[in-house]
């Protein structure tokens, strides 16, 4: 039997739990809730550890960022390697790392990432090219979810200028032979979505930017709808992981990501924009 | 006193070592020469640390790609943090992280680069624009090095059409009022590493690129040449690090890396471009 693919998995995960949410794990020692009173990296892991087990049956991935972790040092990322295996092994791990580099540094990180970090999907950075892509594409069952178009104002100096966003992800549209590939598209600009998915019209999404950034969530998921499974997911971090600061954290960090999870949802075109059938076979609207 | 910059650290261990040449620490397990048995995390650092004492001399500066520590995990990254330690305090590293990510992620990236792993500069990734890189550059003592134009195939998918290269130069150029911006221009090009002096005349440039993948040191100093102390750095990796798999492999390092440096040393311009003065203050070739 073939290997589920990270698309798959998320696809799973998304009926099982019926959630479009990915709760971001990104923890800053100074806004973690009262009760870390250490503050360091292993109340990093203990906090991510209490979240994970408040919202496993609500969330269709999670998506530690690298930098929070990185920024504590070697104590940083035992405290990710504690987190990726506090999660639920039928829920992915999206490791938002951004990387892009040439040849055999590419190669390392490619396996390092999947190998032995044990990511299901990483984020990538376009910059360089297609063939710094490549070595995380040769790895046909996890997902590759390469920078678009992003939700923060730099997007005006790169992405947009000469449409650079629409190049990237027509460039990705052709390149996806595997059916690996995803993109990542900030929430915050649904008619740019739109155009997204009309350059790439068969790619999964990643939509960060939903909450604390202010994306509209339904006008999100409407625009970067598509027919696959797994082709939307939006991400969410410190709406979730701060809902409240006091004991009742992870408590407060559920109702959030239910509340999200209801949003999103309801935001679920009732028909497939493209084909016209019913979606229910991909994902069943929240009760 | 003011705190030395980067760039003025940089420029006194060019003069002092009379070396323009930084030397890639990119070591991957099954490269390493015989004599490491074992080829794990405690290899490399130790390897790292033999090539180290070898070139300290002959080097202006060391370079350590993330990468290749993150591939073998959390004990990886130890290996990188014993690396770091083992660098001379008056050579700066730079760490080659590419990284590029928003608001707290990028204020989370710089403050662990720079104050947790001892980065005197970092290399970073402009697609997701300026406001990504301030986190660094508020960083008023170290450097930050951008990703402009590559050495690898993929530069002619997103780099080169509409010259989105120039266009970063030129960006980063207005951008420099802390005079800590440098930019990646990879030396395989040397008419194009022209076109980037000109879009951003007062940069200082790092030039990977050079050794194993080919590029002349020669034109590519020559084109590079700028004004400013620290104006040029050529790293080489691979050429220096496996100069021989035996036993000798710390003492064919080093003479790889003063052949490098001499080379280098050869291609500086006699006269400053721009200005015409002699160069002799800034730096003094080989004898």
């Amino acid at each position: 039997m073939a290997k589920r693919t990270y698309f798959e998995k998320l696809a799973r995960a998304q009926k099982r739990n019926k959630s479009l949410l990915c709760i971001g794990l990104d923890p800053a020692p100074e806004a973690l809730p009262t009760p870390f009173k250490k503050r360091d990296a292993s109340d990093i892991a203990r906090f991510n550890r209490a979240i994970i087990e408040a919202t496993a049956d609500l969330a269709c991935a999670y998506k530690p960022n690298w930098g929070f972790y990185e920024a504590l040092g070697v104590e940083g990322l035992k405290a990710l390697e504690k987190t990726i295996q506090a999660i639920p092994g039928n829920i992915p791990v999206i490791l938002d790392a951004k990387r892009g580099d040439i040849g055999n540094t590419a190669k390392a990180y490619a396996r390092g990432l999947f190998e032995v970090w044990g990511a299901d999907a990483v984020t990538l950075s376009p910059y360089m090219g297609l063939d710094t892509l490549e070595p995380f594409l040769e790895y046909e069952d996890r997902g590759a979810y390469v920078l678009c178009l992003t939700s923060n104002p730099g997007a005006e100096d790169f992405e947009l200028p000469n449409r650079l966003y629409l190049r990237v992800a027509r460039a990705l549209a052709e390149r996806d032979s595997r059916r690996n590939i995803g993109l990542v598209v900030g929430a915050t600009q649904p008619r740019r979505i739109q155009n997204v998915r009309k350059a790439a019209p068969d790619l999964p999404f990643l939509l960060p930017g939903v909450g604390s950034q202010g994306g509209s969530a339904e006008a999100a998921v409407r625009g970067a709808w598509g027919d696959r499974p797994g082709s939307v997911v939006v991400n969410v971090s410190r709406s979730v992981l701060y809902a409240s600061k006091e004991r009742d954290f992870a408590q407060a960090a559920r109702q959030a990501a239910d509340d999200f999870r209801h949003v999103l949802q309801q935001a679920i075109p009732r028909t497939c924009s493209r084909s016209e059938k019913p979606c229910e076979s991909e994902l069943t609207p929240a009760t």
